[in-house]
C-alpha cells in the first residue's frame, strides 16, 4: 500500500521513512516537503543516500494522488487545515502533531495559542494510545497520533487509574526527555554546547500535553484529574523517562500491582513489564516501539512509584504511527515494527 | 592553615585538592590514598601534574602531624572508625561521607548495613547543611558533611516546610544526577557506553539519602515527615537537579513563596534565587558552589514545584566542605569558592 | 539455517543477536556465555527480554550439535584454541577477533602478545573484507572477520593503492572512534565520567590493527607499506571515522579519484560515495552495516584526504560477519542486513 | 585596571568575563553587547547573575572612556575596523577574532572571504602565541591573539620545526575540536541531536586557520611549509586534540625530541610535557591555560607523532588574551590563570 509523509524532513518524518523501508505492506508514494521540495532525501540527510526518494512540494492533489494513507509529521497548526479535505478524499489520515488530541477546541486554543480544527473533525479523530484504543482505530478515517509524554505517562497510569488502586487526586508525572522530540530546528537552547552537561526543566508553568494526558484518563479510565507534570530536556538525542507518582488506595500490594499490569497488557506485544525491584532505563527501548513499566509500592510512604520509558521517535511518534495503522489495516499489529532496540 | 585530604584520588578528593590550591589561607599538608600511596598525584591524575604533590599511605600519625584539618572524602565505613581518634588528638574532622550524618545508629545500620560510629560521636557530628546550620558549624569538632541529593532536596524544600506553607505528607523528589556522584569506580553500569543515550533509575525501592532528607526536616523545619526520592542516572559528569512536588497550604501564592525563599537566603551567598517564570538549570551552576533555585506555583493543581540544582562535586560535596571549614575558621564563607561556573 | 554465537553478552554478541532476529534464513542454534551461561539473554540485558533465549555454558559439543555456523564474538586468544574443533566438525566459522586475520604466527605473537593459533589454520583462514575477498569468502570454512579500524582504513585506501595513485610511503591514519569498540568490560579509563568531555588518544606507540591494515595492503592491492595509525577514544559510543592522508602520485585529479572509487564499489551495496565537496560523518551510518567514504584533493600540498566512516560494531563487527555469512551461503549479500542508519 | 569586553554574550566573551572576576589586577569597565545591550548579563547567563554588570550597546565613545584594555571577542570582520580606531585613542587592543592575525590583505580576502583591515595595522599587530614571542607582546599595542586550532598546532610543532628535526614537506595536522568552538549561533549542524554520537570532518577543502598555522612557522621557526589540515567536530563542548604527523629526519631519538621540548618549554607556567610513553587527552587541560603536548618516535615509520591538547576557550581564546595582557602588564604570566582543570 502507498503511504504519503508530510513533513518528511524532520525528525518524526525521517523515522517514518526509515520504518516504512522496512515494512513488507508498504511502499513509499511520496514525501512532502516544504523547506526542501524539488532536492533528493539524499541531499537534505546523506544517511538516507540508498534511498533513491525525492521530496516535493507541497501540493494537496499530489498528496491525494500518492497513496491512501498520509501521514502528517508537521508541527502544530498544519494538519487541522488538511487532514478534513484528505480524509474526504477518502485518504486514511494518521496526525503525528497535536491538532486533533484534544476534542474541546476551547482547551485546544489556550494550550496551543491556535486555531483548532473544525469541532466535527476533533470529534471524528480517533486518538491513537495503540494499546487502549484498538477496537476504534480499525475504523478511523484520523488517528490522532498521541504525543510522546502522554504515550509514556498514559502507558504506566491508565491501568492503575482504570483500577481503582491509586488515589486521582495525587498523581505526579516527572518527565526527562532526550532532545530530539524538540524536532530538527535552529535553535539555541538546542545547541549541543547548551543541552551537553545539563538537565533542564522547561514549561514548568504548563506543557500542551498536560490536556492530553487528563482527556487520557477521562476517556480510558473514566477518572477527573488534574496532573502535575514536569518535563526535562536530558543531554540524549532520544528516549524519555516518565516517573509517576500517585498515593495508592489501601491495602494495594505490589502482586496486585503486578497483576493488574499483566492482566491489561499481556497481549500488548509493545509493553514489557519488569519484575519487583527491576526498573527500566531508555537504553532498553532505543530505536524500538516498545514501552518499558516497572514500579515499586513504597510502604514508607503509601505511594507507588511507575517508571514508563519509549523511544520518543518510535513509540513517543512514528512508530506508534506505524503500529496504528497496523491496526487500522488489519495487519499484524508488529508488522514493520520487529527490530529489537539498538544497544548501546 | 594545613590540611590533610583522605581519598584524596577519589572525584571528590581531587575536587578538594583543586579547591585548596586555590584557597587563600590553605595549604595542603598531605594526601592520603589507600590505592595510590607512593605515587605522585600526577600520575595517577595527569591534568594535576603541575600540583607536585606526592600521595601518602594511610598512616594515622601521618595525618595527624600534617595537618590542623582533615577531610575524609572516603566510602561509608571508614571515617565512623577513625574520624573520633583524630577528633582526640584535636584535628578539625570533615567528613564527606555519610557515616556521621544520621544520628540514630540503628538508621545508619539499617540504610547502609553497616555498624555504625559510636552513638557519642554521632551525637557530637554537626551537620554540615552550611546555609541552615552555621552557629553550629562555628563549633564543630566534627562535620558531617551532607550528601549530594540532601543538600539539592533540603536547600529547595526547608523554606517551604519550615514556614508551613505545605502539606508534609504530599513531598515527592524527583531527582535527576551526573554520574561522578557513583565515584571512579569499575563498574560496568557506570562505562559510557552504558551511561551514554540513558535514563536510568535507580534505588527506586530505598536510597541511603532518604533518612537524611527526613532529618534534615526535622532537625531544621521541626517536621517529621517521610518523603518519595527516586533517583536517576543521567548522561552527564557533574550535576543534580532535584524536582519538589508538594502541595500547598490554602491561599499562599507566588509572591508569598518568593518572599519567603528571599527572606531565608537573602544573606546566603551560594544560594541565588530565580524570578518566577524562571527555572534553574544544572548547567547553570557548573563547576562552582552555588545552589540555584526556581519554582511554580500551579494553580491547576494546588501544588508548588521546586527546581534545586548544585554541581554535585562542588555544593554537593568538596565545595560545602570547604565553604563549612570557612565557616569554622571564621574565614569569609566565600574564600577560596568565587570561582565562576564554567559555561558551556 | 542455524547459527551459534559464542561470546553472545558482549556487544559484538547482542549485534549479532539482534541481526540474526531480523534475517530472514537464520535461526538461532544456541547463544554460548561463560560468563552468564544459565541465564536467560533478558536477564543480562534487559532491553533483549522479548528474545526468549537462554544462556549456554561453553560446551564444543553443545555448539556443534546446535548449528552449522558458529560466531566467535571474544576476546583475542580464545578462537584460535577451538575454531579449528569445530571448523574440522564441519561448522562454517566466523571469527570477530583478531586470532585469524595475521598469516604471519610471529606477527600475531609481537602484536598480541600470545600464541597464535596453528600456522595451517591461519592460513586456511579467509580475510573476511566482504567488498575485497567475495571469491575466497564463498569457500570458506574459517572467515577471519576483520577488525573495526582495519575496515575503515581498508576500504577508503585500498583503491587507492590498487590504481596507483598514492605514495605508499605517505599514508597516515588518523582514527576516531566511540568506545564501544572497547567491549564491556569494567575498566576505569571507560567510565563515563572519564570518556565523556574528552578526546583520548591510545595506543599511539602501536596498535594490533596496523599489522592487519598494512597485511590487507599486501592482499589486495599487492603493495607493501607502512602506515602511521593513531586511534583516538571519543566520546560516543558507536562510530569510528578514519582520515587518510598520502601523497598523490603526478597529475591524479579529484575526477579521476571519483571514478576508481565508483569502478570499485559500483557493485557493493554496503559502500556509500559521497561527491566533491561533501564528506561522511559516522552519524551518517549509525545502526547499519553501510561505509560512508568522501575525499578531497588537496592541491596546495599534492595530498589526498580519504574520509571514511562505519558503525564499529556494524560493519566493523557483526554486521560484517553477517554480509560474510550472506556471501558465503549464496544468499543476497544484504540479506538481514537492510535497515537503514538511525538518525539522529 | 579596567578592561572593555566586546562580543560579551558569546562564549569567549562570557569566558572573559570569568577570568576577568578572578584576575587580582583587573576590574570590568563595560561589556558590549550588540544582541543584548541594556539587559543584564544575567538576563542573558543566568549562570552568571551573580556578577551584577549591565550589557552595554556598541558606542567608540563609551569603550574609550570604560577601560584601558579592550578585548574584541567578536566575529570576524568586526575588529578589523574598529581596533585601529581604539588603538589611536590609546587603548590596549586584543583581538581574538582572526582579523589580524594574517600580515598578508590578499590572504585575509582570500580565506576570510572579506575585507582586511589596512594592511598598516595589519603589521603592527603583534601575534599573541604567548611562548613564543614574549618580547614583542611586551610592547604591543595590538595583540592578534591566535586561532585556537593554530595555538594547538603550533605549540607541538614549532619546536620541532625550528630544531630541524622533521621534514617540512611531510605535516599533517589531525584536528579534533568541541563545538564550543563554532560559537553560540542557532545552526542546525550544532544541534545537540546532530552532533551528539557523532564525529563530523568539516571545511576537509580548506579552513582560514591553515594561513595562520602556516605563518606561525614562518615567523617563529623560519620554515616555509605546506600543512594538510582537516577539523573534526567531536561532541563534547571544549577541547581540542592536535594529532601531528611528520617525517623525522635522520637519527632523531626520543631522548632529543624530549630534550628539544624542554628546552623550549621550561619557562613556559602553561606548557605541561608528557614523558615518553604518555598522551595527553584533553580532559586533562578543560577549564585551565594549559596546553599538554606528548609524542611518540615511530621507528617503524620514520615518523613522529605529537599529541597537543588545549581548551579552546582557554588556551585557544580567552586565556590565552588573559596570558598576553599579563605578559604586555608585566604582571606574572599566570596572573587569574592559576585554576586547575576541572576534572571530571
Amino acid at each position: 500500500m502507498k503511504v504519503v509523509i508530510v513533513g518528511s524532513t524532520g525528525y518524526s518524518g525521517i523515522e517514518l521513512v526509515r520504518l516504512c523501508e522496512q515494512h513488507p505492506h508498504i511502499e513509499i508514494g511520496a514525501l512532502i516537503s516544504t523547506s526542501a521540495g524539488g532536492e533528493t532525501l539524499g541531499e537534505v540527510y546523506p544517511h538516507l543516500s540508498h534511498v533513491h526518494d525525492s521530496l516535493s512540494e507541497w501540493s494537496l492533489d499530489l498528496i491525494a494522488s500518492s497513496g491512501e494513507v498520509v501521514f502528517f509529521a508537521t508541527p502544530a497548526g498544519v494538519s487541522s487545515q488538511w487532514v478534513p479535505r484528505l480524509a474526504e478524499r477518502g485518504l486514511i489520515c494518521i496526525d503525528l502533531s497535536g491538532d486533533f488530541r484534544l476534542t474541546d477546541p476551547g482547551e485546544y486554543r489556550s494550550w496551543y495559542g491556535r486555531e483548532p480544527a473544525e469541532p466535527r473533525y476533533l470529534e471524528q479523530a480517533v486518538y491513537g494510545l495503540s494499546e487502549w484504543n484498538r477496537e476504534a482505530i480499525r475504523e478511523a478515517s484520523v488517528v490522532a497520533n498521541p504525543g510522546c509524554y502522554p504515550t509514556a505517562a498514559l502507558t504506566g497510569l491508565l491501568p492503575l487509574l482504570a483500577e481503582n488502586v491509586i488515589d486521582p487526586g495525587t498523581v505526579v508525572i516527572d518527565a526527562k526527555s532526550g532532545v530530539s522530540g524538540a524536532g530538527r530546528s535552529a535553535k539555541v537552547p538546542l545547541l549541543f554546547a547548551e543541552v551537553n552537561e545539563n538537565v533542564r526543566p522547561y514549561k514548568v508553568d504548563g506543557h500542551q500535553h498536560i490536556p492530553e494526558i487528563e482527556l487520557g484518563c477521562r476517556r480510558f479510565a473514566g477518572v477527573d484529574l488534574r496532573v502535575s507534570f514536569t518535563p526535562h530536556l536530558i543531554p540524549m538525542s532520544r528516549g524519555i523517562c516518565c516517573t509517576v507518582y500517585a498515593a495508592l488506595t489501601g491495602g494495594v500490594t505490589t502482586d496486585d500491582i503486578q497483576a493488574l499490569y499483566r492482566e491489561h497488557y499481556d497481549e500488548a506485544p509493545f509493553v514489557r513489564l519488569r519484575g519487583p525491584g527491576q526498573w527500566p532505563q531508555t537504553k532498553d527501548v532505543t530505536g524500538s516501539n516498545f514501552c518499558d513499566i516497572g514500579f515499586h509500592v513504597d510502604e514508607r510512604t503509601g505511594r507507588v512509584v511507575v517508571l514508563s520509558v519509549i523511544d520518543n521517535l518510535m513509540k513517543g511518534a512514528s512508530g506508534q504511527a506505524l503500529q496504528n495503522l497496523n491496526i487500522r489495516m488489519g495487519w499484524p499489529e508488529t508488522a514493520g515494527l520487529t527490530g529489537s532496540p539498538v544497544y548501546p
